[in-house]
Formats: C-alpha cells, sequence, structure tokens
C-alpha cells in the first residue's frame, strides 16, 4: 500500500507541468490520496506546485494544503487568487479553514470569506477566528454529530444522516437538551440495539468528557492524552456545545511540542526548520550563542583570577576543558530527566530527596570518572601526587554540584510558573561551566596552596 | 469536568486502606475513571496500590493498570495470584493483555493463561504473543468489527450488534471475502443510508490503507500520521485481517520516541526515569560522561603540545573555555536541526548546498560573536592587537568548522542506516571541543607565530 516517490515520478510532474499538459497530469494523479500530493507538492517549486494545485480537485488539493510547510503553504497561496483560495476553503473542515484564513492578509480575509459559497460554512469560519490559536477554541471545529435528547431513534438516524453528509468521520455522537447545552454522548453500540421510537434521553450516556473554549490546548492534550479520547467536545460559558477537537489534531500539537522541547535543549529558541532563512535561524541561534559567550567570558575571568598558576602548576590548567566539559554533560543529563520527568509528570517525592539522590548518583558517577582521569593524568600526564588529587576531588565535587544545579534550577522554575525546558541546553550548560572551573580551581588551590 | 488529585484525598484513601476499610473505599471511588484510578494508584506505595487492585472492580482496575509506569505495575503484578491476573486480562483488549503477559515471568504466563475465563480471549492472547513488540503484529489488538462482502445490510447490522459487545469502541468496519481477506471498509454513513437488502459487496469501499503484521512500528506510525488515520487494519502475509492498531497506541508510540531522541540528544542512553534505581540511572549516564572525559583529555594532550603559550601568551590560554563553549554549542544546534529534518523528513536538497548553507549562517553568526568578544578581549582582558585578532579569527573558523560537523555527521549516519540521534548531544559537543581547541591553538600559533 505504500506510495514511494520517485526522482523519475518527479521529473515527469515537471515535464508535464512545463508542458501545460493538464490532461497528462490529471490522470497520472488520479486516485492519488491527499497525504501524497502533500508530498509531491513539497518536492516541487512554489509555482509548479501552484499549478498543480490549481488544477487538481480542490477536495484533494484542500487536504494536501493543510499538510504543507506553513511557508511553502503560504506561497502557495499568495499565488492564488481570493476565489480560488475560497474554492479550497469551501472543502476544508471549519478549524482548517479559520488556520488558513488567519495566516492571510488581513485585506484579503473578507475577499476570500466573501467568495465561500456555502454561507454556514462562512459563518462559521468566522465564528471560529475569535479564539486564541492556543485554546480549545482555536484547535476545535464546528463538524459534529448533534441530536436532540427529545428524538426518537428513528428521528435521530434520519436526522444524523443529513448531518454526516458534512462531517467526515463521524467520531462520536453528541446530545443536547433543545437549548443546545452538552447533555452527554450515544454509543453507536445502543444506537444499533434500540428499538427505533426509544427516546434518545433514555439511551444516551449522560458522562462525557469536555473542555470549555477556553482551556489551554496543552492542557486539551493533556486530557485527551490521559483519558485516550478520540475526540473531545468543546462548551462556551454556558455548557452550549459549540464544536469539537479531534485526536488528530492533538497528535500534531503532541509533535509539535516534542519538537520545541527539543530544539530549546539544543539552544534553539524558536521554531525553525533547517529550509528556513538564515537571518530566521540567525535570529533563533544567535542569543543563546550569546549566552555561551558570556559564560565563556566569565571562565576567562576566573582564569585570569588563577593566572599565577600558569606558571606554578601548569598542569592544572591543561584539565580546564575536562572539567567543563563533565559539568556541562552532567548538567544537561539531570536537567532532561527532571524537565521529563516534570512533563509526565511523575516525579515523585519532595525536592530534599530527590536532590539526594541525585548527588549519591552524581557520587557514584564521579568516582567513577576521577579514578579513570587519576590514574590516566599520573602516567601520561605525569601529574604530582597532590596534582592527581586535586583533579579527582575536583571531578568529583563538579559532578556533584553541576547536577544539583540541574536537578534544582527546572524544578524551582517549573514551581515559579516559568516552562523548565528553558532551563536545559547552553543555560545550564554555561552557568555549570563557570560554577565548575571555579571549583575546580578553589579546590586545587586549597590543596596545592599556591 | 476535571480530576484534581489533593492530598487530603490521598491521606483519606491510605486511611481507609489500613483500616482495610473497603466498603468506604468503593463508595468514595465509585464511578471514578480508570485514568484517576491510575494517578492515584501512582501517588500509593505498592501494597496500597494493590490492595486497591484487589478490591475494586477489573473493569476499571484492568485499563488502570495500563496507565502505570512498568516498574510500579510489575510489583502489583508481583503480589497478585494468577488467577486475580487473569481476571484482570479478562477485560483488557487482546493488545493490553499480550503485553502483561510479556512481562511477566514464563513459569506464571501459563498459569495465567489457564485462569482466563473467556477461551476465545485467551486463544488470542496467545497468538499475540507471537509477534516481536516493535512490528505492527506487537502494536494490534484482535477487536475489530468485521462483516463479508456477501451479507446484506440486515444481516450486517446483526452481525455487528453481536461482535460490538467484545469492542470497546467500533473505529471502522472491516469488510472480507469468505476466506477472511481484506477487502475493503464500510462507511457509517453508507450503512446508515443504504437499504436492509443491499449487499455490503455493493456499498463497501475497496480502498482502504493496511499495514502487514511484519511493518515496523516507526514505519506504521508514519504512516497512520500521514494518512490521518484513526485506526489501520493489519493482515497477514496472506492478505488475511489479523488485527487492528489504534490511534491511541500510536501517540504513546510517539511520546515514547519522542522521549527517547530527547535523551540522546541529553547524553542518556537508555529510556530511564528520574524514579528508576541509581544503578540504572547509572548505566544510562556513565558511558556518555566517558565520552566527555575522553575529549577532556584529548583537550589536556592538545594544550599539553603548545604549553609554551602559558608562558608567552597566556591570554590565548584564558579564553580556551569560551572556544570550547562556542564549538559545542554551535555543534548542538546544527545538529539537532538536521536530525529533526531528517526524522520530518523535511530535509532538501542535496548535502553540498545544506553545508555551504549552514557554512553562511555560521559565518554570520562568528563575525557578530567575534565582534563582541575582540572588543571585550581588548578592553576588559587587555589582549594586543594581535591576540584580539587571533582570538576572533579562531572564533569564527570554530564556529563554521562544529556547524559543518554537527551537519555532516549525522547526514552521513542516516545515509548509512544508523539513527541520527546519537551523533547529537554529548558526542558532537566532545568532538567540537577536541576540533576547536585544536583549530584555537593553530591558528594563534599561525598569526602569533610563537
Amino acid at each position: 500500500m505504500q506510495f514511494e516517490l520517485t526522482e523519475e515520478f518527479i521529473e515527469q510532474i515537471e515535464q508535464y507541468i512545463s508542458n501545460n499538459d493538464g490532461d497528462a497530469l490529471k490522470g497520472l494523479l488520479h486516485g492519488f490520496h491527499f497525504a501524497d500530493v502533500a508530498e509531491l507538492l513539497q518536492e516541487l517549486n512554489h509555482e509548479e506546485a501552484t499549478y498543480l494545485v490549481k488544477l487538481l480537485d480542490s477536495e484533494i488539493t484542500s487536504e494536501a494544503l493543510m499538510e504543507l510547510d506553513d511557508d511553502f503553504r503560504e506561497r502557495i497561496l499568495d499565488n492564488l487568487s481570493p476565489s480560488e483560495i475560497a474554492d479550497e476553503l469551501d472543502e476544508m473542515d471549519t478549524d482548517d479553514a479559520a488556520d488558513i484564513i488567519a495566516e492571510l492578509d488581513d485585506h484579503i480575509q473578507k475577499q476570500v470569506i466573501d467568495h465561500i459559497e456555502d454561507d454556514e460554512h462562512a459563518a462559521d469560519i468566522v465564528d471560529l477566528l475569535r479564539y486564541d490559536e492556543d485554546t480549545a477554541g482555536g484547535l476545535m471545529a464546528k463538524e459534529l454529530v448533534r441530536v436532540k435528547e427529545t428524538w426518537t431513534v428513528a428521528g435521530c438516524v434520519r436526522e444524523m444522516r443529513r448531518q454526516a453528509e458534512n462531517v467526515t468521520r463521524v467520531h462520536s455522537i453528541y446530545v443536547t437538551d433543545k437549548h443546545g447545552k452538552l447533555k452527554g454522548r450515544l454509543s453507536l453500540k445502543d444506537l444499533l440495539t434500540a428499538s427505533e421510537r426509544t427516546h434518545i434521553s433514555e439511551i444516551y450516556i449522560p458522562k462525557v468528557d469536555y473542555v470549555n473554549v477556553n482551556t489551554e490546548a496543552e492542557d486539551v492534550a493533556r486530557i485527551m492524552q490521559k483519558y485516550d479520547l478520540e475526540a473531545i467536545p468543546v462548551v462556551d460559558d454556558e455548557g452550549i456545545l459549540v464544536g469539537r477537537i479531534t485526536i488528530d489534531d492533538i497528535v500534531d500539537f503532541i509533535k509539535e511540542e516534542a519538537e520545541k522541547d527539543y530544539q530549546m535543549a539544543a539552544g534553539i529558541s524558536q521554531d525553525v526548520e533547517a529550509d528556513d532563512s538564515i537571518f530566521k535561524l540567525t535570529k533563533a541561534r544567535l542569543p543563546w550563542l550569546m549566552i555561551g559567550m558570556l559564560g565563556g567570558l566569565g571562565a576567562a575571568s576566573i582564569i585570569t583570577g588563577f593566572q599565577s598558576m600558569m606558571t606554578t602548576f601548569p598542569k592544572i590548567i591543561i584539565f580546564v576543558p575536562l572539567i567543563q566539559a563533565t559539568a556541562g554533560n552532567v548538567g544537561v543529563q539531570s536537567s532532561a530527566i527532571v524537565v521529563q520527568g516534570l512533563a509526565n509528570n511523575t516525579l515523585k517525592g519532595n525536592i530534599i530527596t530527590r536532590l539526594l539522590k541525585e548527588s549519591l548518583l552524581a557520587l557514584v558517577n564521579g568516582i567513577a570518572i576521577a579514578l579513570v582521569v587519576l590514574v590516566i593524568s599520573h602516567f601520561l600526564f605525569f601529574t604530582t601526587f597532590l596534582e592527581s588529587i586535586s583533579i579527582g576531588i575536583a571531578i568529583i565535587s563538579v559532578i556533584i554540584l553541576a547536577a544539583l544545579i540541574g536537578t534544582f534550577v527546572p524544578i524551582v522554575l517549573d514551581k515559579r510558573g516559568i516552562d523548565p525546558a528553558v532551563a536545559t541546553g547552553p543555560f545550564i550548560t554555561t552557568s555549570n561551566d563557570i560554577f565548575g572551573i571555579l571549583t575546580y580551581f578553589l579546590i586545587a588551590k586549597l590543596i596545592l596552596g599556591f
């Protein structure tokens, strides 16, 4: 069943496009899944992609457009007229259509909305534009199957048939009172087994999970994951059913969040991709490099403070990079585990226990590393006994210190309501660099007494 | 609708457990969602949790058990008899039950299976044990609604009612031929609108996505995401429908994969949690620290080689930590972006273009950092003109070099079929430390000519 996009196929498509051979393209791409069309579009330049979007059926291209990178989609839409964009939106679910409209320039938005054929669809889209994109309202779609508690099973099935026309997939059947307030849901199983004259009020399940339009997207994701929901209804402050969120939107949301955390840990402060412009990439990367630079300058000050060692104990100086690397690595490990624990809510016990455990773990790792370094420094770098002891004790101390900082900082940030993920990566590495090198020199000074 | 687990509530529960007051507990926890029960269990110690699992209805606890951490669940199961475990499995979907059985010791497995009441359920579970856990077979469940193409709509609805008893949620209705070969799927909408005497063969949709039992889990996740599927049927090599995979399992899989990548980038080589034993955490963390240590020792050798500078140009030495930090940070940024691009299949163009772009980006960042350092080193650290120039040029070169290594290594690993994520974190930091410091000294030597 798997579709494989080959070089030859892409060349063939490009050939047809440059020949303006619409019929051949339609024939070649007939029956293609929208996700495969999206993959193909992504391989073309934006003029070629625009050509295909105009050529192919909106039923396919509307869904394919939603799968594209934001930047690439924007460039295609720039080449479409308001009425062509409206054709695409006509085929989209309201949540996707609202996302697209929100991306357009203000003066085009109104023109596009005016061109949407289905007035109800257009009104739904406009309604969705009110909500913040990071809330349940921003994620939800208007398409859902709703039945009233006063209906009979027969009337319900009739009404469902009508509604299902506009709904791609029936996730759940929601039951409301006559004012539209969410009352519960109807299981398909019960609908199938009940007699035609039964009233919905007798068979619906009054227990239903829901979220408010203003619930934050992150909480919606957490709730849907926790309760294994495939769809969740959204209500307004009066309890009126206004939309539903499906799991596929949440899957995308989870992936984006994971990517943001990953980038944050790598010292990239915005959501960027390898293909973004150099300006955008610099904006996301340079600030973190500057933090690292400040750390490096801090370390330079510390070494300057202990500069006399360059002549008295030059061998202490040559192990500075080792201390720095170890402090950075331990800090990142500790903070990453804590950040994940916080995100997954699996961090048990109080902060003191956690710090004690982390210290013990650091002690074990520290002794292991220190022993190896002790032997190597003595036999390969010919350090004196006291120098070796200084280095060994410093490594153990630095590892413990780095582990404590790496554990403590994210927990404190989280308690203060700041995303602990900012504490990973360059931030923790940089502070550990400075504290690590300072500790190293202080211990060396104490033991060697220069 | 949100459930909030308070300290007082947990204390209350613990109190009832220590008083052995089963009735009070049942009353207090009546109507609780399994996910909330799981959250509660996780807050108790394993004896208390075991008490609750034995006390409460298996319909709830079986699902709650699936939500627990593996280690914690194992400790609870250790306290249950084979027949008590079988009671839980009786209520579980076959995929979950098979996962649990696989976790048990060999001699208990057979006893538990013998105690499962429903023979068909037991046979299905045993069948699932054959498959590797990282394949479609290992993810799939046996519960699904299947109809034969020769049936009428009326017969189909009758049969569906029967089958739906065992299926918690009807995701899709699959159509097979009389030998059980997957032919297509049936849309609920079409079933609702067709007349009772229509044959299924006239209304089913012959186009259906599916995977083979041996398809790798990662590919299943990719396919389900790409095509926005909520469930996918699984067939064996003969095309016989043998099971189905639902999106909630895939959501868990995606989360686990994202966490693994995150940990890998942080230098943690196994799937560990903050609450794991010190031994397990050490095993996951120490190897990476050793790699970092080797890097540090390598850097020590390089400085030893340029040791004369400590007396001739001590100011060059004090900027070693700055060079090292910058090289490490740039390398991690570059590799993270490439690793994500590879994972998402969004990396366009060939490797030469990519390296050129990365070089240009590094040049921009490098000049920015170098200018700041140039000014600070000259005015605060009183470096000479030539020393400042050496440091500035070295920073630019090191940033470009680190960016190239960070970009090149993951792409090459990926081309060779190795997970590029191993190249992030300590690995790239360590190699960049060494190359960075070496480059720095070589440039300083060239310009200062010591």
